[in-house]
Parts: C-alpha cells; sequence; structure tokens
C-alpha cells in the first residue's frame, strides 16, 4: 500500500494522531533531560556541535520506545511518576531518562558520522554537523557522544549487576552499528547484494539501536528473562520496518518536508530493499538516476525513477515486508502487561510503516 | 639535557634495558590478548583496518603500566600468575588483561582518528588507516575500536561495583580525550596559546589515558582510595611527560626511527610546549619552516628550525619542565608496596623522559 493512501485511513490517522500525542508529551522530559545531561561546557565549540542535531529535532522514537516500555512493565499512568525515580519490579527505583537520553546520544553520534562517510549536506531540515562545522570538529563531536553516552547510561541507578547489562548492551550495539554501516558503504560499490544480505545489513545498522531501546527497560526495571527477548525481538522487527518505510519515504516524500533531497539515495547509489528487489526484477538500477550529485538532480528525475520502482512493484514489495516485521513485532508485545502505554506501543509500531514523515 | 646527552649516561642506559625487558616480557601475553579480544571476523575488512595499527606495533606502555601497577599492589612476581585470574586484594581473582587491553585499544581508537583529522600519511612507521583504507572505513575502524573498549573492559571479571566504576573512568577518559583533541586543533589557528592552556590541552588529550591506565589496577583489584588517587596523579604526572617527551622527539630524532616524518609538528603549525615556550621568548615560530605539506619539508629546513628553538632554550625548557613532572609522579608510586614491579615503574617513569624513541 502506498503512502498516500494509507493516511487517508482513519484508522490509521487516529493512530498518528495518539503516537504524535505520546511522543509529544514525552518530548519536553526528554528535550530537558538530554540538556542536563549534556550540558555546553569547554571547549565550548565542540559541545555546540555535539548538540546541534539532538537540538534540531528528531523524532524521538527511540527514548519514546523506552519510556513506553518501562511505563508499560511498571504499570503506571503516563506522566503520573517521575522518570528520574521511576518504580522498578523489585520495590526499588531507577532512572529511566538515563537510558532514554543515552540511546539517543548514540543514535546523534552515527547520524553525525555517517553524513560524514556519506558527504550528506542536510539532515533534519539543517546542514550536517561536518558542514556546518568541520570535518575535525564533526569526528569529534560524534566522538564525545560516543563516551557521554555510556556516561549518561551509568546514571541509571539500578542495581549494579543490571548497569553491567545495560553498559554490555550499548556497547555491543554500537559495534554492530558500526558493522552494519561498514557493510552499507561496502554495498555501494556492489551489484550483487541479495535481499538477505541487505535485511541483515539494516539489522545491525538501524534494529539494533531499536532492539536495545525496547529492552533497556526491562533489563533495568529488573524484568524477567522472557520480557528482555521478546523486547529485543519488538526491537528488531520494529527497528527493520522502521528502515525500510524511511527507504520509501526517501523517493516519495517531497524534500521540504523530508529535511533533505528527495532520492538522495537513488543518486548516491545506496542499497535499499527497494533498489535491491528492483535490480533482482530486472530494473537497470544504476542508470535510474544519470546525476551523480545530490545538489544537481531534479524533481523529473527522481519522479521518473519513482515510476520505474513503483511499476517493477518494488515499492509495493518494501511496504508489505515492513509491514510483516510490524506484524510479527506486534505478537512480542503481548508479553507485556496489558494497559495504556503497551497500547500506545502497538500505535507506535503501526505508525513506523504508516508515517509519511 | 639533549636526547644524544642522557642516552650515554649508563644509569640510564641500565634504566632503558630494563623498562624493555618489563615491556618485552608482557608484549607476547598482551599482543595475545589482544588478537583474542579483538579477533578478525565479519565485515573483514573492518576488522583488519581496526586492528591495523594495534598490528602496527606500538610501545604498549599504557598497559604495561596498568599490569606493572597491578603486579605490585598484589605483591606477585612478574610472570608468576595468569592475568586473566590475577589474585585482588579482598580474596577473589580479577582479569587484568581486560582492562590493559582495553586502554590500548582507546588509544589505537584515538590514533586513527587524530591521523585523519590532521590528515598525518604516516604512523608508527606505516601507511596512516585513513590513507591505507579510506576515510570511511578510518572512521568506523575508530568507532568500533570505541565500542570493543567497553565489551572488553566488561570482561574484567571483578565485582559489579569495581567494574561500574572502571566504566566511568574509561567513559569520562573518554570524553576528556576528544576535549583535549578539540582545544589542540583549536590552538593551530591561535598564535596566543599560553604555556599553562597548553599544559591543561596535554593533560586532557595524553595524560587521562596514562591516569585511567595506572588508577583501573587499583580500582579493580579493590585497593584503598588513597591508593587510587595516587595512581591516578602518577599518570596525570609521567602522561603529560611523555607528551612533552614526545614534542622534543618529534625535532630531535630521525625521521626512519621516528616512523614519520621528523618536524611534522612544525610544518603543520601544531602547538608543543617547545613552540608555546619559543613564541613567548620572541621566536617567530610561523616563520621556522615556510614549507607547509609534511610530504615536502627538507631536513634542512628542520635542521635550521631546531637551531633557533634550541637558541631560544625551548628545548631546554620542555626537557626540564618533563623531568620535573616525572619527579612528581615518582613521589606518588610511594604508595605502592615496596616490590620489584615498583621498581620497574620508577624506570619507567624515567624512561619516558629519556627515551629516544
Amino acid at each position: 500500500m502506498s503512502d498516500p493512501e494509507s493516511r487517508d485511513d482513519p484508522e490509521s490517522r487516529g493512530r498518528e494522531t495518539r503516537v504524535r500525542e505520546a511522543v509529544a508529551g514525552r518530548r519536553e522530559v526528554l528535550n530537558r533531560a538530554i540538556t542536563e545531561e549534556l550540558s555546553i561546557t569547554e571547549p565550548e565549540r565542540l559541545y555546540e556541535a555535539s548538540r546541534y542535531l539532538l537540538d534540531a529535532g528528531g523524532k524521538r522514537l527511540r527514548p519514546t520506545t523506552l519510556l513506553l516500555v518501562a511505563e508499560s512493565l511498571a504499570e503506571v499512568d503516563p506522566g503520573a511518576v517521575d522518570y528520574r525515580s521511576f518504580p522498578d519490579l523489585t520495590g526499588g527505583t531507577v532512572d529511566v531518562l538515563a537510558p532514554a537520553v543515552s540511546v539517543e546520544t548514540i543514535q546523534s553520534f552515527t547520524l553525525i558520522h555517517d553524513d560524514i562517510m556519506d558527504d550528506d549536506p542536510m539532515r533534519r531540515g539543517v546542514t550536517s554537523v561536518h558542514r556546518a562545522y568541520d570535518l575535525e570538529t564533526a569526528i569529534l563531536a560524534g566522538d564525545t557522544l560516543y563516551s557521554k553516552a555510556f556516561s549518561i547510561m551509568l546514571g541509571n541507578g539500578a542495581p549494579t549487576d543490571r548497569t553491567v547489562r545495560a553498559v554490555e548492551i550499548l556497547a555491543s550495539t554500537c559495534t554492530k552499528i558500526c558493522e552494519g554501516q561498514a557493510l552499507d558503504v561496502d554495498f555501494e560499490d556492489r551489484d550483487d547484494v541479495a535481499l538477505e544480505e541487505y535485511l541483515r545489513m539494516v539489522k545491525q545498522k538501524t534494529a539494533m539501536l531499536y532492539a536495545a531501546s525496547a529492552g533497556l527497560s526491562p533489563v533495568l526495571l529488573g524484568a524477567d528473562e522472557s520480557v528482555v527477548e521478546a523486547m529485543f525481538s519488538f526491537g528488531l522487527d520494529v527497528g527493520r520496518a522502521f528502515q525500510i518505510r524511511d527507504d520509501v519515504l526517501d523517493l516519495t516524500v517531497p524534500s521540504e518536508r523530508l529535511g533533505k533531497q528527495r532520492g538522495s539515495d537513488l543518486v548516491e547509489e545506496k542499497k535499499t530493499l527497494i533498489t535491491v528487489h528492483a535490480r533482482e526484477h530486472g530494473v537497470d538500477v544504476d542508470s535510474l538516476v544519470e546525476t551523480d550529485s545530490v545538489a544537481d538532480v531534479t524533481e523529473a528525475e527522481v519522479d521518473d525513477a519513482v515510476a520505474r520502482l513503483q511499476e517493477a512493484g518494488s515499492i509495493d514489495y518494501a511496504d508489505e515486508t515492513a509491514r510483516d516485521l510490524v506484524e510479527s513485532g506486534k505478537q512480542q508485545l503481548e508479553v507485556l502487561p496489558d494497559n495504556e502505554a503497551r497500547e500506545r506501543l502497538f500505535d507506535l509500531a503501526d505508525f513506523l510503516v504508516e508515517r509519511g514523515y
């Protein structure tokens, strides 16, 4: 199902409203926590560059997921308790904003370094960090956020055995993200990437951080191992769905709303589930867009390319794959107590593949 | 005192021999631990790039310091016990190779990213990672080592409260290194860097990792807080001395032995204690070397520059400052039990300012 259709569906629209409210309701507290945990100190230029993308916005889907899982597990009403002293499942309290800010900090570090590697000029509607500052500062801003994410995670206040496990998860997730990004870069020069291989890359590059976001709450709150595992599976499923949806949106959403040039993946010859599928179905993907600079590509060129991909069924295939993953992820949510927070997680999973931004 | 003099002193030569033996005696076990902790898996090119500098050599001074402090505290004979199940001070065992490899891994990550920032062509006698591979791979190799350092640290086997503290130290050390590197980059464009400011930068960029190396052993072995503090102070002192000596060696050691072009700091207009001192004493530091590319500078040009710096007393000043720091650091070692390992730490401290490589 293509993008405009789904957003015309009243059920989808209701879901989108509820998700936007859930995100908006937690955004203020998350933004405040980000400024608290990543205060701008000396050297100021370094810390300003580190905060630049975090302050530019972002959907905050990963930390929102983490908070919703915590709220569902602790069975608390949204907004009724202080996230900084949040009830765990063994009679103690945990600071759940610490891991929430930590995963968002990791996300921001990876965006800064990824933009250097792709030399992307725009991100979140603003100039990318290495263009707004310089290469040195962008590398260092990413490196600073990287260590800060670990320091922030350590402030969770849980018993030390849970904290050690949380740090283990954070470290292994970062390693997987690097491995995934290395594969992504490698794929740009290869014509024979299989669907299976592409999905494995997405799992590492994108889905692992969603898995960590969903899995860290049960770890820190002291939930059963079965809950931890289910939340990791949930994250891996919806994380992959999110990336696939992102690949679709890169082709179908106007540049202004996207915050960067539409079709930039095609120009940069990045592999996506769509182009991998299209190539397997006889489309000459390399000649879809002749221009090789994001600054020079025309809307008409992107339109033609999208029409060809639609003809080959590749965009529908990507949409269906994302939907299947979301259905699989939603089944994992059944392990959580049935409450409002869990309902929002169901909504959020559906929203990930229905969203138009 | 200049470099050739000190190495002609018999006492220095005896010390150098003992330090080289101490390092050599631990190198094999450290190298084996590095290959165990950082095995080359998929994606192979990423892991090969990550291991490239670690395999190229390096003096292993930081992990050797860490092991020597552990040996002194536990009062064990060198080589008599397995570092993987090393006796702590409370009746348990700790894997001290985990933190040793962790600090060396952090060191390697910072070298890779620093070489990108300076676009240095050589390191440890081999092509730098971003030149041997490419920018993307070098950024990712550094990022991979970064998370691996945390995963490796977590394998230390100490009680979880000590492990949490060790991770805290690692994370805050990495943040300080980034801050120091940002200052170093910033200093390149400034003519008014004061000696005090320069030394603060060196403390963050270089000495903090020495401090962590010396301080992690008492933390993980469960030593008294006074020992932890003394070892941090020791590391901060000898770490600064090490960097100042490095700056002297960059001017005085032949390029072949240095593993990179002699005088590259001058060409790149990097601030060092020597140039900051020289400027404060009326030397027109910017005109010392006219060439602005490391590849094009001549030995004669560097010789002339060194003569000017020597005339201004700047090289002697740097040597004296390093020696004072080492004397201060050695006083901190008195807190350790009097044994062979402690003797080697005294030797190592002296060696840092006497070494000719």
